[in-house]
């Protein structure tokens, strides 16, 4: 048995639901896994940097109960709250991927196993983070990053070894799927975002997603990882979906082929990733066609297999922090706890 | 570098698709995994039994240039082939999965790792299989005998810890999609066959297909190692396809929901599960809608995941031959070498 002490940098919706996730799998972790844990520390703009030698209340902490702000910075804090692990899910930078950057290789430096929701470091640093990861023999996994909950990475890590992806097509935005079934329907763009907001995945501002962002930055990560080959935001075509109007949209969707944002990444010969992010025509009867409303999805080519498609269907908040919590749990598989 | 003895029992279309892809990933197999691999031993009703101290040479077995036959029987045949891993690709017998039951027991008894791409073992005997590789440290792996090629065991074991299956629901027979399809398409039940046999994916009897037998295994397959519970194939309600008419079929088609042989099974609250395998009429935008022709899928529910849908596509014998390639890594990870 091995008691972990796990610190949160950044508690919003997703750290939230994956502290109530340990609660609720607590007894499933303990008797299948070997896994206890508590609550070390916890960072969030509002609360602050905290750290604690006890462990922190749970139920305390996700009612909002016991604010504090201490001014430590990211060192400072981790040397106080001494983690085991570090789930960080601080909010996207897709320019530049900071300050998650340094927060993770803080984490890693530490000899925290270091689990993260963000895109934009595997994207900027995960080379240096990995390297990082390795020479202090502790897990960097991020599986959430891209289908919030259905796994991509730990499917090649895991389940498919020696296999090559030749391309890839993801559905990876719910927020413009919403917006392009909502104004399929005749109404307008404002009320697509509206409702992509009433749904939960969409952000106040949603420009990330509206202009391809958030797609471009999973397809360089996978890019990066799963094919193992560098690319860079600005290598990927990229089109957002401000130039689609209603009746274009109802006249693909009576074709039986709806626009969805597409993202796609093909290796070439020479070993480069050509890749696009852009509104395509899905029809009904492509790999893609059933992933409708807040569902994701992915299908590859690959040297071995003609195609195979990953869709997550709907997934929500506890989906999401699922993935974190199989990161965590994988981290506890493959590399023993060093002091037991 | 780890040189491993392969034995081949059964050399059909599938272990032919194995030796020549284990050629084919050499170099990655040596240089990613440090695998190096001779085939020391193949079994078959033609060949009989061969067991050889020296390499036996794969483009002569593959050519089927030198065939011997000799009478040894399973131990024997163990005894002076010595393997590292033995591949069981013998034919399905859907009432008791024997002889298989045996020859892997013999398998695994003898300390190989022992791949299976047969589904009836893991149906009778399961428990007792999985006890004695745990007692020898050796794998007893299956990955093939579902969806050929793509995750399904694996999927759980390593990338979905701390899941439960709530439920799932199957297209896992490609020749009974093929002949309802061209049923559809007005022709007869027997072009429907013949259309399959050409596609490569009916025998000469396709009763255990058209019958349901194929699937109801696949169902008790899966039910016992991802839902930890016994099934056994009278308990799953039974129909196939012959009761179907091309003029049913047809407007079925017609009415956007066409019929497919459907593999279901749910958990109850009392800890059992209750499965059938029948036709049942599909819409285009249900998880499953798309797997059309010789592709095979699953959509699961889960509880920590509304759904997760996974799709192979037109899986050739390549791919079935990768699902046992992909265990043999597995095995070499999970179990590093006990001579090296």
């Amino acid at each position: 048995m091995k008691r972990y002490r796990l610190c949160f940098l950044g508690f919003g919706n997703v750290g939230r639901a994956l502290a109530r996730l340990c609660v609720a799998k607590s007894a499933e972790l303990r008797d299948n896994y070997g896994i206890e844990w508590e609550i070390a520390g916890v960072a969030t703009r509002r609360m602050g940097w905290r750290a604690s030698d006890d462990a922190i209340d749970v139920q305390r902490l996700l009612a909002g109960n016991d604010e504090t702000s201490t001014e430590l910075g990211i060192n400072e804090w981790l040397a106080r709250a001494r983690p085991d692990v570090v789930f960080e899910t601080t909010s996207l930078n897709p320019e530049t991927g900071q300050p998650a950057i340094d927060y993770l290789k803080a984490s890693l430096q530490h000899g925290a196993h270091t689990i993260t929701a963000n895109k934009a470091p595997i994207v900027y640093a995960f080379d240096e983070l990995n390297e990082i990861a390795i020479a202090k023999d502790r897990g960097f996994l991020f599986e959430a990053t891209v289908l919030d909950s259905a796994p991509v990475f730990s499917l090649f890590r895991e389940t498919l070894p020696a296999a090559r992806v030749r391309s890839f097509t993801g559905a990876f935005n719910s927020t413009t799927n919403v917006i392009l079934e909502t104004m399929e329907a005749g109404r307008s763009f404002a009320e697509g975002v509206k409702t992509a907001q009433e749904l939960g995945v969409a952000e106040t501002d949603p420009s990330h997603d509206v202009d391809g962002w958030d797609s471009i930055m999973k397809v360089c990560a996978l890019a990066r990882v799963i094919m193992r080959t560098p690319l860079l935001p600005r290598e990927v075509r990229r089109e957002g979906i401000r130039g689609l109007d209603p009746a274009t949209l109802q006249a693909a969707r009576a074709e039986g082929k709806p626009f969805k944002l597409v993202s796609r990444a093909t290796m070439n010969a020479d070993g480069s990733v050509t890749a696009s992010v852009r509104p395509e025509q899905i029809a009904a009867s492509d790999p893609l066609g059933g992933v409708r409303g807040t569902s994701l999805g992915i299908h590859f080519e690959l040297d071995i297999m003609p195609g195979l498609t990953i869709v997550s269907h709907r997934p929500n908040l506890q989906s999401t922090a699922y993935g974190l919590l199989a990161d965590f749990i994988n981290c506890h598989r493959s590399r023993p706890p060093k002091d037991t």
